[in-house]
């Protein structure tokens, strides 16, 4: 298979996908609830976590005909997480369209994120038994520890890379990890093939969340759907910056530090500033670098799998998320 | 067992509910996280959802010794839902105390209240497998939806008695009758002994909630916490004014529907008016007759199981919910 042929393999899972979720969603009755749900849901979406949950279970032979339902629930709780975090945040804008909370307001979308939430676990106790529980009780309980360490670190201005590792492992790593284990659980997978894809999956969710950290950067806001830089004008550090300030000089150093405790006004003026430092010192390819790394100990512990057909689409998926443009 | 008896033995089991969830919380990382927990479970609380599920599984004879592991899951559900309403409802007190909102703010407290209700699935389904989980998701799906149900009534200045019982059942109903049909489940209990459950905690929760809108008019303020005519001033309209709206003449009937279309401000001072208007069609004596006959359904339900000593305490239960002052 090559690169093209992959994505449109991908391209045909994610329409499944859909198509599964469609169906299942038929038991919402208020048809407010099931229209916040459906703008959550089907407002774009890469379908990467159910996605990795059937290839995961490929992994070990012909899935069982209901995977793709305990695959959904992983979708699911990355919906109701995004619908939460653009309350919290107040965003306006995802996947360059008008989110939920501008639309709806607050109190709606707490609700239909709750019923997300309670309904995707529901689902994967159904299909997935008590194994998949526990691994989505985990993932959720790091996702939202995760987000307690996120609120002490905004309240520093600078942060470590180690600690900005510690809030992607729960932000992005753990559930990416729990919807790849489940899948290959799901398929009576060893104990050794299921420590193998939570690997890969945590692996792959960290490079995953350190490439979008540079598209916020580098990346095309007609494909992105964010402005350019709005990360670093909401002083947020990310792997590119961490990596710069650790290699400053003096005053290159003092000069971002100074801009991180500025105004996002500031911030936003001196974007072209920021940026030129963080080429300078090689912040982006450094952290590019770090990915390519990620991804190359995700693929390692997919050896044990053999060259097989099945094992192909989960090393595609890896250079994927790698070269993505959005 | 006499009353007093009884009350104590509440008392004892709530006692043991909050050692094993103190112990149970030992697992919260984040100590913004924990403090937040902590508020939203020990202040306060009847503790009556985890004590249903102990009294549940004691008709089946004596529970297995995981059975307050799960019994602690609904209390968790139960404050995770209370603190997302406070959210979305901008309350600033409960149980006479500031609400977590009032003193952290939205943010950690959406997802303190995400927290808590992944984790008291997670548990529900360790302890209960599969099918207190199915029993979790359908009354977790029903609050949401009752919600979305009471927002669309709240666009509309009155309500009809049928309008009022469908929010009951999910918004209190549904999780009581959870918590019951998961103890008796979890006790090896017939497909009888849980339906004989599941409608005694119906009924239960229906005349749970028609008491604490009775409590709303007539209830000290001193003991529930809150403000006398607190739903009336918010234009809520509950079962008393839902049964003098049935009843009251043309003229009565008419200021009424102006005060609920009125400014919360003019409701204020309004509250007598309306309250001698409920006297006098009976609107509380009505309600108070309706939760004495829910009671009586939802003990009529236990019969099956004779006039065994386990039986006492759920009849014990219903009296006391009836006859609370708080």
């Amino acid at each position: 298979m090559n690169n093209g042929e992959l994505l449109a393999s991908f391209k045909e899972h994610a329409a499944r996908i859909d198509a599964v979720m469609e169906a299942d969603l038929a038991i919402v009755q208020s048809p407010l609830l099931a229209q916040i749900i459906r703008h959550a849901i089907f407002q774009g979406g890469k379908r990467i976590r159910p996605l990795l949950t059937l290839l995961g279970a490929s992994l070990a032979g012909t899935p069982p005909a209901d995977t793709p339902r305990l695959a959904i629930a992983f979708e699911y709780l990355h919906a109701a997480s995004l619908l939460h975090d653009d309350v919290i945040d107040h965003a306006t804008l995802r996947r360059g369209a008008k989110t939920a909370n501008t639309i709806w307001g607050m109190e709606p979308v707490i609700l239909a994120g709750d019923y997300l939430h309670a309904h995707a676990m529901a689902l994967a106790s159904e299909v997935g038994g008590p194994a998949a529980m526990a691994l989505i009780g985990r993932a959720t309980a790091a996702m939202v520890e995760s987000e307690f360490l996120q609120m002490h670190n905004a309240s520093e201005s600078i942060i470590s890379e180690e600690n900005y590792f510690s809030v992607l492992m729960g932000k992005t790593a753990a559930l990416i990890a729990a919807a790849c284990e489940a899948g290959i659980g799901h398929n009576q997978g060893t104990a050794e093939q299921r420590a193998a894809l939570r690997t890969y999956g945590t692996n792959l969710g960290l490079a995953f969340q350190i490439v979008d950290d540079l598209l916020d950067y580098l990346g095309d806001p007609a494909k992105t759907g964010k402005a350019v830089g709005n990360d670093f004008q909401e002083g947020k550090m990310t792997l590119p910056l961490i990596k710069t300030m650790a290699r400053a000089n003096t005053a290159d150093r003092e000069t971002l530090i100074g801009l991180l405790k500025a105004t996002p006004q500031e911030r936003s003026r001196q974007l072209a500033t920021a940026q030129a430092m963080m080429e300078k010192y090689q912040g982006f390819s450094l952290a590019k670098a770090q990915a390519e790394s990620l991804l190359a100990e995700a693929l390692a512990g997919l050896t044990i799998f053999g060259e097989t057909a099945a094992q192909r689409p989960l090393a595609g998926l890896a250079h994927y998320v790698l070269s993505r443009d959005k």
